[in-house]
């Protein structure tokens, strides 16, 4: 169902940090759902969050637990946590305390996170009795465990694992995600983990992840649906040999940039993986005034379902995108400037068809399992790229069916 | 496919109003295509139109002639003469003059109106052989005809016809509209065109119309695309016994009332024929700050796909109902205040679900064809209405097909 190649790369291990799954039975599969992160001491940890106002019980919990130095994550799938009122966020600190209890550890040291069905009582008791296996099982080398742990509807578990040079020490970044529906993060993605064993204080940490998500996970979308439960970790266990990563140096701009660069490679996981989808669909926005307008015109074309349904049926049937620029809300935009391209086949020129357009060629571009739109403004210099999939008969299967 | 009874009505005639309608062959199927409406001299009309950027060819024809004191409007259906650039420009031009020859009026006194695929040349030729036909066929007695005309995706022709008492004497209002996809009007919907006998100076009548419109054709959306075609006419001939109705006066509430009311019914009939459609919901919400506070959140539940797909399934899946609510942007939202309604099951109380939900009791509601989604949000006084439909395959097939 996934969208181009999607294998599980191998991953390396990050010092200081180690993994370990478990079966609680929250889903009605027998699958891992519970995921224990544990991080080395003197470890930083950095956090973005859902906007969604009713954000979920663990959210909060993870939230106000983050000033606490946290050593431990526990991450739980098949069930969100969300629109459980005062019971969910009792349920959550539980776990919180549970964890503890076996780690000897503080329970404010643990950040929960919870993904699935929104509005079902989380089953503390389930999850309680499981996790003992779950520490048993830390290891350094769980990446795939714990990918496949966290997966609701995703189709495949999604990582990346990168290595960069700090003056001639190596730094390793790892990732994982999940999330294939109610995607249009706004902060933060579905639950993204990522743990690098780089020394970096936890504000200097905090700005790399904000700034990493916003130019990833924030320029997706699957559905436009912003989730109650979005969450990215960045976790960094100063366990390598590499040198501290301090402001304004050299370093920290080699380190935020491979930051940037894996973000984004597990958001656009996500859009490959997004629910039903056929077609990924990269949409470049040139020449806006300023990004924010860049990225409204890119999320219109994104959200509109008569545009993804046409991709879905490899129709060019251009004109959708026409509108849908048309309706962006870009103010005094002069169509005669306007340029729309499907990869390198000019659509639209002169505010209308590009004369030398051809159904042919929009045709042959159309059939293509990747397709790049090309919007240009002509109006400024900014640029932003939104990434989006098509929407299929099977988008409303799953969607429809996703509780029975 | 369209959700509960939609027959067309018994219209009225309206006094100084007739319509003809002609087969040019624009649509592959061999079905009346074009339509004209020929006013009484000394009528007034009113007219709202898209706000989308790319707006078609026709829309700024018809913007411009709107002050020349119309006496026609000719449309056609299965071309949108959108995104045709300065070709698009003459044709509709050209469309208006030949329609002038025959009817020895002026090109600029025509208002015209194009539905259908964007992006094609307007075939011009064939619209001129079938304009006298149109012409020949001018009667008071059309508007079933003139209904089935303006279809495209439509199911079912829509119109509605009302008659109201000034002074002991009779008004009639008939309307007709179109419209079952690219579905979010913004001032005016797809094609609506409404006559009156009534009298009543221009600007007023334009008054009419845009507080309508707000009330009616701005509140629905089937899938939050604006078109570039929409409009939405008010003619109104004078040809009424009654007295001509001021402003300020009570004539002129009696009037507004039911020309909202009219507006409505043939708002809802494009959500009950809205594609795909198996059900209708009426998202009411209630104590907001102000009316967009209102409206921003009915939308965004109505624009949500997993809230469609939801109610397509018929599951009580009322998380993606509190998801949407909580990111729809309302600034310092307390929780605790909101409630959530299935039409009169509590669903969502206290931040959580509402302690007295059951799954069986949210089933029951959610097997309706019509469904009310009350959100009360619990600061305010202002309420609004917001109608949308769910999202089923069919959606996907007639987008996915609607060119082959």
């Amino acid at each position: 169902m996934a969208v181009g190649q999607c294998d599980f790369p191998n991953m390396l291990n990050v010092a200081g940090i180690t993994l370990g799954t478990a079966c609680a039975g929250i889903k009605q599969t027998v699958k891992d759902d519970i995921l224990v992160f544990q991080m080395a001491e003197h470890s930083t940890c950095a956090a973005v969050f859902t906007q969604n106002a009713f954000c979920a019980a663990p959210v909060h919990v993870a939230k106000a637990n983050l000033v606490h130095r946290p050593r431990w994550l526990l991450i739980n799938s098949g069930n969100a946590n969300a629109g459980t009122g005062e019971q969910g966020m009792q349920d959550a600190l539980q776990t919180c305390t549970e964890l503890a209890k076996i780690v000897a550890g503080n329970a404010n040291q643990v950040l929960p996170f919870s993904t699935g069905v929104i509005g079902q009582p989380l089953p503390v008791a389930k999850i309680t009795v499981a996790l003992p296996q779950a520490i048993k099982n830390l290891a350094v080398n769980n990446w795939d465990k714990a990918a496949r742990a966290i997966m609701t509807t995703d189709t495949f578990p999604k990582g990346v694992s990168k290595v960069i040079s700090i003056a001639g020490q190596p730094i390793t970044i790892n990732g994982i995600s999940k999330g294939a529906g109610m995607i249009q993060p706004n902060m933060a993605t579905m639950l993204g983990f990522i743990a690098t064993d780089a020394k970096i204080n936890q504000p200097l940490l905090q700005n790399c992840l904000a700034q990493a998500v916003d130019q990833s996970f924030n320029r997706i979308t699957v559905d436009g649906d912003t989730s109650t439960n979005d969450a990215c970790v960045l976790m960094a266990s100063g366990c390598s040999t590499a040198t501290e990563i301090t402001a304004n140096s050299e370093h920290y701009a080699v380190f935020a940039d491979a930051l940037i660069s894996v973000c984004k490679q597990l958001a656009e996981a996500i859009v490959r993986d997004g629910e039903g989808a056929t077609k990924l669909m990269r949409i470049l926005v040139k020449e806006a005034i300023h990004d924010e307008e860049a990225v409204r015109v890119g999320k219109t074309i994104a959200h509109s379902p008569l545009v993804k349904t046409a991709f879905f049926a490899s129709d060019p049937n251009w004109g959708r995108i026409l509108a849908a620029v048309g309706r962006s809300g870009v103010e005094n935009m002069v169509l005669e400037n306007v340029q729309i391209f499907l990869d390198d086949v000019c659509i639209v020129r002169n505010g209308g068809r590009a004369v030398d357009y051809t159904e042919e060629a929009g045709q042959q571009v159309m059939d293509k399992e990747e397709i790049t739109i090309t919007v240009n403004l002509g109006r400024g210099d900014a640029c932003q790229e939104v990434l989006t999939c098509d929407l299929s008969y099977d988008y409303v299967k799953i969607n429809a069916e996703y509780r029975t």
